[in-house]
C-alpha cells in the first residue's frame, strides 16, 4: 500500500491545523504543506500586542506553549510534516493531481503530486485605490513583516504622528498598540461608524470612548497619500482635510485570498471567498479548503457569509484534516460570526445577529439594552452594556452585542453557547451560572438581561432607544421626561433634555407632579433604567397610557449630556 | 376591591426579592416583609470580602448600585413595602391565614392576616455537637453579626492562630478572609476530602494549592473545642491531636430553616427542605416558599437536592414575588447546581454532575480532563484544569469542573449554558466562541476540552486518570511509562514513577528504545498530555495494542513528584 500524499498550501492558521490533524489520522501519509511566508504558524492576532509591547520577545508569537518555534525542523520533528517556507504555490493542476511551486528564495521551481489537496491560502489585506499608496511609511497589519515594522517604530520612538485607516477590529486593536508606543493617533473611518457589525449606538459608545485615547473621524474616507521623497507626511482626507503624520496604518478589511483557486477553476462564491461543503470540501472532491479562503454559512440565516477569523480558521482546519484522510466524517456546522477584541480597558464584541442584521434577514426581532454592573459594587464591579435581539415569535436568542470596562469576555461566551443550544429568552431567565461575588452579580447580568428582555416581550418594560429619544426631543415632541435618580446623582452628571428630576423614593407622594392627561407621552430613566422602569410600571398602574423607558439610561446615552 | 394582603417571612435575599417582584406586579397589593435580623436585603454572598479587607465600608454590604442602604425606609419608600426587622414570625395559622410575630427588641406580639404567604426563611448552619461548642471564640459566618464579629478581629489584629472547621465554599472563603488578615491558619475537614461537590482528584488538586496558604487536615473531625475561662484555647481533633487557637470557625454546611413550615404543616421533603411545585408553591396553594428553606428539582436527575445558592434565591424568589399576584404564571425550572468560588489566585467550581453524582445517578458516562491554558502564553495565559463529564449514549454534556489560576467562571458559565441547551459534545467541538489573544486561546479552552472528549468517545484518545496510574505503579504493574517533553522539562520538573523520557520531536527515530511486545501495555504523558497524546496516537499507528494517555499530564497530577 502506498501512502497517502497529503498538500497543505498556507501555513499559518487553519493549514497548519489540517496538516497536524492529518498526520494524527495518519500517521504514514506524506504530508507537504507549502508556505509562501518565511514563517511557520504565526499567532496573527498576537500582532497588535506585540508591537504594543505587551512582551517583548518575537518568537512567542511563533513558538508552542513550551516556548519551541514551530520551524520547518520542529514540524518535520514533532508532526512529521514536511513543511516548505519561502515557497509559493503557483499553480494547481487538477488534471494531472500536481502543484507547481517556486521557491522564492531561490527562484527554483518544482512540483509535486497529491491525493488530497488542502487549500489555507488565507486572506489578502485591501488597500485604498488612491494616489500615494506606495509611499514609504504606509503599511497594513497582516504578516509578521508588518508586525516587525511597526515594532521597530516602537522600539525606535521617533515617529510622533500616526492614522489608522479603518475603524475595524484590526485598526482599532492597531490604535491601542501604537498608542501604547506614545504615538499621537488619528482615526479616519470611511462609514459612519467604527465596527460596522455593531449596531450604530454600540459603536458610538465604543467611539466615545475611543474618543478619549485618539483623534476619530468617521464618514470621511482616504482622498491621497502625501509625501516628499518617496515617503509619506500626511494623509489627505476626502473632505479635504489633511493629517500631518509618519506613518498610516490601513485596515480597511480583507478578501480571501482566491487566485490560485480561481485559476484551477473551483467554484468561488458571491463573496468572493472558495465555496465548501459542510466537510470544507471545494467543487473538486480531491481539495478541500480551510479559513479565510473560503466563505461559510452563517447558522442562523443559513446564508454565505466571509468571517476571517482565527478560531474558525483553526477549527476548519482540523475538520479538513480528519476529512482528508478518513473521507466525510467531520461536518463544520458553520458560523454565527461571534468575535470581541480588547479596547484599552474595555472588551467589545458580538455573537448572532446584531439588529441590522435581524432586520435585513427579515426576523421580526425584539431588541433591548441592558446596562448594569458585571460584579457587585463591593468587588469593584465593572459596566457592562448588553443589547440582546430576540425572535419575537420563538423567543429564540438571535444575537448579542456587549461592551463596557466589565467581563464582556463571559458574557459574550454564555450568548453564544446559548445561540447554538437554541435558548429562548425563557431558558436563559432562571439560567444556573456561576455565581460568586468575585465573579458576577447573584443576578448574572446576562440574566438580567434575559429579565429585561421578557419585561419586554410581556409588554411590561415598554422601552425606547436613546436614538429614539433624541430624535423626539430635536423635534420639540410634547413629552414628560422622568429622571428618577437621587438629586446627588443629577447635580453630578445629566442629560439636560428637558427632564424633572423625582426620585423614585419620591415619585408615590409626588404623583401629582405629573401630568394630568394619563395619555401624555411620558419617558421615564435614571443611571441604567431600572430606577427608570420602576417608576414607569408604578405610572402605570396608576393609569398612565404611554410610559417608555429609555433604555440603558444615562450610563447607555451616546449623545452629549448637559453636565 | 379591597388590596391583595402579601405577607413575606425572611428578608435577606429570596424574601427581598418576592417582595419587591411582587410590588412591580402590583402597586396596590399590601406587601409586608418579616425579618428577624436587624438588617434587610444582606449580601452575605460578600462576607468572605469583608471580613478579608477586600472594602472596609460595611454598609456596601447592604445598599443599592447607587449607595442606599436597603433599610425599612428605603423599602417603604422606594418600593412601598413594609419590611419589619427585629422581627420573628413565630406561627403561621393557616386556617385564619394569619401570622403572628414578636418584635425581638421590644418584645411585642402581633398578628398580620394574608391572602397569600411567601417563605424565605433561609437556612440555619450546622454546628457539631461536641463539647464547649458554646465558648468564647466559636462562631459561623452566616449573619451580619458574624461578619461584624470577624471583622472586628482583623482590625483589632489581635488573633494570631485559628482554626477553620469545614472545607466547604464557605470554609475555603473564610480561610481565605483570615489569612489576609494575617492569622495563621487550619482547616479542618471530617471527609477524606475538601470540597465534597467535586470529584477527588479536582478536590485534590485545591487542596495541595490550599496547603501553600496554610495547615489542611482531612479525615479528621473536632472532637472537642478546649478552653479556659470560657474562652477558646484549643480545638482538640478525633485523633487526638490539639491545636491551639483563639478563633475558630464553623462551616460544616446549612440546612434548611423549616421551623415555621414544618409546625404550620406543610409538606417538608426528605432532605429536610419545604417542598414546592415549579411554581415555588407549597403544598398549601396560598403559600409559596423560596430560597434556601426550599429543595429543588436537579434537572439533570430529576431529584430533589438541596441548592443554598444566593442567585437561585433571588430567581425563585422572584417566581414567588410574580405568581403570588398573577396566578401561577412564572415557573422555576430547577438547578444544575452550579457554584464557584475563589481561593486566593484560584477559581473553582462545577456545574451538573460530578463523576461521582453521574455514577450514582445511573449515567453511562465519560469523563476527561483537560488542562490547559485560558490565554496564549503572551498574554500571560493562566493554567485551567477542566473535567468533563457527557453521557455516552446521547453525548450530552452532564457537567464540568473546572479550577485554576485562569478564567474559571467563564469556563464554567459555558458549560452551564450548554448542559441548559442540551448540548452534545460534538455540538461543542465546532462552538463559535469570542477569540481573541486578550481573552481566550484560538482554540478556546472549552472546546479543546470538547475535542479530547471526542476523541476519547472516538476511541482515539485512550485515557487513565492519575489515581488509576498511581494505583498501579504503586502495585508494581509491568509498564512502560513514557514522558514526550523536553530533557529541559523533564530536569526541571518530574514524576518519578519510572518513566523514560523520549521527546516527541525524537520518538519517531527512537521507536526502537520501545518494548518490542506490541501488547505490553504503554503510559504516555507530557505538561498536560498534549504531547502524550501525540506520541499515543503515534505509537498506536506502529502497532502498539495498549497505550494509554495520562490525562491533564504533569499539571494535574495530585500526588507528590520526584522533582
Ligand atoms: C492583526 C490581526 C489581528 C487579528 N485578530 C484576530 C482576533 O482577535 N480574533 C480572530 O478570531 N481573528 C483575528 N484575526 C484573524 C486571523 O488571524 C485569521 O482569521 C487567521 O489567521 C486565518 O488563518 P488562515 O490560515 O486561514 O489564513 P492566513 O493566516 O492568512 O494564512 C494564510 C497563509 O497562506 C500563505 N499563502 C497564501 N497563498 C499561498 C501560496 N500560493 N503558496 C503558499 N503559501 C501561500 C500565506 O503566506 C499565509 O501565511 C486577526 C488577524 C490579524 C492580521
Ligand atoms: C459567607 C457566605 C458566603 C456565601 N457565598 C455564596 C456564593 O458565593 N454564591 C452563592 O450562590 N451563594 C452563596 N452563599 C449562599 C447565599 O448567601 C444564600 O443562598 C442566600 O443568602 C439564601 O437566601 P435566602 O433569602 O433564601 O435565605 P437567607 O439569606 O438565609 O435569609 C433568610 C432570612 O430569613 C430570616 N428569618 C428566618 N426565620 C425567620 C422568621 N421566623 N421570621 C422572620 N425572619 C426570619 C433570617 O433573619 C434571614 O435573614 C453564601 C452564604 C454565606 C453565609
Ligand atoms: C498549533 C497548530 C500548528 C495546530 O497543531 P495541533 O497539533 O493541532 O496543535 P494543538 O495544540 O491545537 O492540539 C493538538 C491535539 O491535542 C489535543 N489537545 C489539546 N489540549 C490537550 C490536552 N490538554 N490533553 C490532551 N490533548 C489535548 C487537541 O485536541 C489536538 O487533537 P485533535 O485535533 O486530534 O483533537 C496550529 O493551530 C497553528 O499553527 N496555530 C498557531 C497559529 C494560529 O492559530 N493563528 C490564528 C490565531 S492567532
Ligand atoms: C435587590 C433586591 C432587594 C431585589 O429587588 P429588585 O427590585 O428585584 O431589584 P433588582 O435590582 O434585582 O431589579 C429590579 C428590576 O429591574 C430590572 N432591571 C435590572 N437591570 C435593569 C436595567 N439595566 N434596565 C432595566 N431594568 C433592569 C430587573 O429585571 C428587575 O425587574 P423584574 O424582576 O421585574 O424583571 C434583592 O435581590 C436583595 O435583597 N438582594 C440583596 C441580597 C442578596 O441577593 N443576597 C444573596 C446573594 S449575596
Ligand atoms: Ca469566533
Ligand atoms: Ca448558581
Amino acid at each position: 500500500m502506498s501512502h497517502k500524499k497529503i498538500i497543505v498550501i498556507g501555513g499559518s492558521a487553519a493549514g497548519p491545523k489540517a496538516a497536524s490533524k492529518a498526520r494524527r489520522m495518519d500517521e504514514f501519509a506524506d504530508i507537504t504543506m507549502f508556505q509562501k511566508a518565511p514563517e511557520l504558524s504565526m499567532a496573527s492576532c498576537g500582532y497588535p500586542y506585540y508591537v504594543g509591547g505587551f512582551f517583548d520577545d518575537r518568537n512567542k508569537l511563533l513558538c508552542t506553549p513550551t516556548g519551541v518555534v514551530r520551524d520547518p525542523k520542529f514540524f518535520w520533528s514533532a508532526k512529521g510534516i514536511v513543511a516548505k517556507v519561502n515557497t509559493e504555490v503557483t499553480r494547481i493542476d487538477r488534471k494531472n493531481k500536481v502543484v507547481e511551486y517556486t521557491n522564492l528564495k531561490t527562484g527554483e521551481k518544482g512540483s509535486q503530486p497529491y491525493d488530497k489537496l488542502i487549500l489555507a491560502t488565507g486572506s489578502i489585506p485591501n488597500m485604498p485605490p488612491v494616489p500615494g499608496n506606495d509611499l514609504e511609511g504606509i503599511t497594513t497589519l497582516q504578516s509578521m513583516q508588518d508586525a516587525d515594522f511597526l515594532r521597530k517604530i516602537r522600539d525606535e520612538g521617533k515617529i510622533k504622528k500616526a492614522v489608522v485607516i479603518g475603524g475595524g477590529l484590526i485598526g482599532i486593536e492597531t490604535l491601542e498598540a501604537l498608542n501604547l508606543a506614545g504615538i499621537e493617533l488619528t482615526l479616519v473611518e470611511l462609514l459612519p461608524q467604527l465596527l460596522t457589525f455593531l449596531d450604530w449606538k454600540m459603536a458610538k459608545l465604543v467611539e466615545n470612548y475611543l474618543k478619549t485615547k485618539a483623534n476619530v473621524i468617521t464618514q470621511n474616507g482616504v482622498a491621497e497619500f502625501v509625501g516628499e521623497n518617496g515617503k509619506l507626511t500626511a494623509v489627505k482626507l476626502q473632505n479635504g482635510t489633511e493629517i500631518p503624520c509618519q506613518l498610516a496604518v490601513v485596515a480597511i478589511g480583507v478578501r480571501p485570498n482566491v487566485k490560485l483557486a480561481k485559476e484551477a477553476g473551483l467554484e468561488i462564491g458571491q463573496l468572493g471567498g472558495i465555496t465548501t461543503n459542510e466537510y470544507m470540501q471545494t467543487s473538486d472532491p480531491d481539495i478541500y479548503a480551510a479559513g479565510d479562503c473560503c466563505e461559510v454559512t452563517n447558522i442562523i440565516t443559513g446564508k454565505n457569509v466571509l468571517a476571517p477569523f482565527g478560531d474558525l480558521a483553526n477549527l476548519q482546519g482540523r475538520v479538513a484534516g480528519e476529512n482528508v484522510i478518513a473521507g466525510n466524517v467531520a461536518k463544520f456546522p458553520g458560523t454565527i460570526q461571534t468575535g470581541i477584541c480588547k479596547i484599552f480597558d474595555y472588551g467589545v464584541g458580538i455573537t448572532g445577529l446584531s439588529e441590522t442584521k435581524a432586520k435585513e434577514a427579515g426576523f421580526d426581532y425584539e431588541r433591548v439594552l441592558n446596562a448594569s454592573p458585571d460584579k457587585p459594587g463591593f468587588m469593584n464591579g465593572k459596566l457592562l452594556i448588553t443589547k440582546l435581539v430576540v425572535d419575537k415569535k420563538s423567543r429564540k436568542i438571535l444575537g448579542a452585542q456587549c461592551l463596557g470596562p466589565g467581563d464582556v469576555s463571559k458574557q459574550l461566551a454564555i450568548w453564544a453557547t446559548a445561540i447554538k443550544g437554541n435558548l429562548t429568552v425563557d431558558d436563559m431567565v432562571n439560567a444556573d451560572l456561576p455565581y460568586a461575588p468575585p465573579f458576577s452579580l447573584a443576578i448574572d447580568h446576562s440574566i438580567a438581561t434575559a429579565h429585561i428582555m421578557e419585561n419586554k416581550l410581556k409588554g411590561v418594560f415598554n422601552g425606547i432607544s436613546s436614538v429614539e429619544l433624541k430624535e423626539k426631543v430635536d423635534r420639540g415632541d410634547d413629552m414628560f421626561i422622568l429622571d428618577a435618580r437621587g438629586a446627588d446623582e443629577y447635580e453630578q452628571m445629566r442629560l439636560g433634555i428637558g427632564e424633572t428630576l423625582i426620585p423614585i423614593g419620591k415619585l408615590r407622594e409626588r404623583l401629582n407632579e405629573l401630568p394630568k392627561d394619563k395619555n401624555k407621552e411620558i419617558i421615564t430613566f435614571c443611571k441604567i433604567s431600572l430606577r427608570g422602569y420602576e417608576a414607569a410600571v408604578l405610572l402605570k398602574h396608576h393609569g398612565y397610557k404611554n410610559v417608555k423607558i429609555l433604555e440603558g439610561g444615562v450610563a447607555a446615552w451616546p449623545f452629549e449630556r448637559e453636565k
